[in-house]
């Protein structure tokens, strides 16, 4: 018997976990019935079943009408992302964090962007470049397009003290964020403002933002040499 | 007043999580009381004192003591990445899945395995390469260490039908595992297996894996060409 606190479906679900996790219970194994379960933890059926539910909906248990509840064979494992503020980031890592706004003009939105933004167009949009810095060396090149449709205030403000990154996570709601992650080569202007050779393998975080279906904003973060995403996995 | 379930905390959260995300309640402005709340949600007050802890915790809510509950200014984004088994995500995918085993031997560990496994000393481990394929072209290079003083099996296993991939998630359980996103130039090696040129940018997975405290397994992921990772984003 554990000495989790099982009284709550959360204390179910993690020393369930815990078994799996152990191998105490092994994939594809049938798990004791709910009811021995219940006696055994000391707190109602209906708790374990909470626990239970919870967990198959995280991939963990498969559960089955005729064949009871079976620990699965291959569960998905699962990473959490921090995406923080850049600038809360650089600080967080104990460097100093610098900021340059390189480029602001309304530009054609090239196919990237488009297909990113899930668009029919290739509208026009507020086109910003600039540049992160952590400890005066290039951190991180924010290629971020907004539309002005959208966002009316993007077009006159003034980002050469603040980044996008910012103004947009204080000023502008979304109700919908999608993620994309690749290795990149520096093309001659990111291999430029990175301080890298051209074609370097770059660290590439594209997302796309929406509010009510309607598109805000696409950024292409393109992180300097040596940059890596760290997470831990829990299955 | 929302058409949403308020009377369970993970439904008050939800609607409070809306909110937010749609600026009803702006960052940085402090929230009504939750005495106020459970009166227009209709539930009791700790179950509004348990969801707005768990938001806290997110980090989408700021309660001091004096000052009462804010939303907060900089939230940080989560994104959840998925992490199954290599052949299941190539069959979800709509792909035929294949499998190569390209070499297996007891190697001595080089440094970036060392570090991954935070080990002391650079050990002889059990060193599997495997290619994974989705309609014939190479999808993911396995580059794969087990340590045999935690998984004795590995040393006899035979990996020739089925990857350690799979072998480790059916056999081998462990209590952490972390991982570490990078983007890497390919090797002669990698390129070869790969099917693309020298240098070319690749996106990299290194995850390491503990079974109570001992190192169990250190894979590097190397994906073929034009690989992304997509994950949605919550704030």
């Amino acid at each position: 018997m554990s000495k989790l606190e099982t009284k709550t479906w959360q204390g179910v679900r993690a020393e369930v976990q815990r078994r799996i996790r152990s191998r105490a219970w092994k994939p594809g194994d049938a798990i004791p019935f709910e009811a021995d379960l219940a006696r055994e933890f000391g707190c109602a059926r209906a708790t374990v079943n909470r626990a239970l539910r919870d967990l198959a909906e995280a991939g963990l248990l498969e559960r089955k009408r005729r064949s009871g509840t079976r620990v699965a064979l291959h569960p998905t494992g699962r990473a959490v992302l921090d995406i923080p503020l850049i600038r809360k980031e650089v600080e967080a890592a104990g460097q100093a964090y610098g900021y340059e706004l390189l480029s602001k003009a309304l530009d054609a939105a090239p196919p990237h962007v488009v297909a990113g933004m899930e668009r029919s167009d290739a509208a026009h949009l507020v086109h910003v470049v600039a540049l992160h810095r952590a400890d005066e060396r290039p951190h991180v090149l924010e290629d971020r397009w907004i539309d002005p449709a959208s966002v009316p205030d993007a077009a006159t403000a003034d980002f050469s003290t603040k980044s996008p990154n910012e103004w947009l996570l204080e000023n502008v709601p979304f109700t919908r964020s999608e993620l994309a992650i690749r290795a990149l080569p520096a093309d001659p202007d990111t291999a430029g403002s990175l301080d890298v050779a051209e074609g370097t393998a770059i660290l590439t975080l594209d997302r796309a933002t929406w509010l009510e279906g309607r598109p805000v904003t696409f950024v292409r973060l393109l992180h300097g040499a040596d940059h890596v995403i760290r997470s831990s996995v829990t299955a």
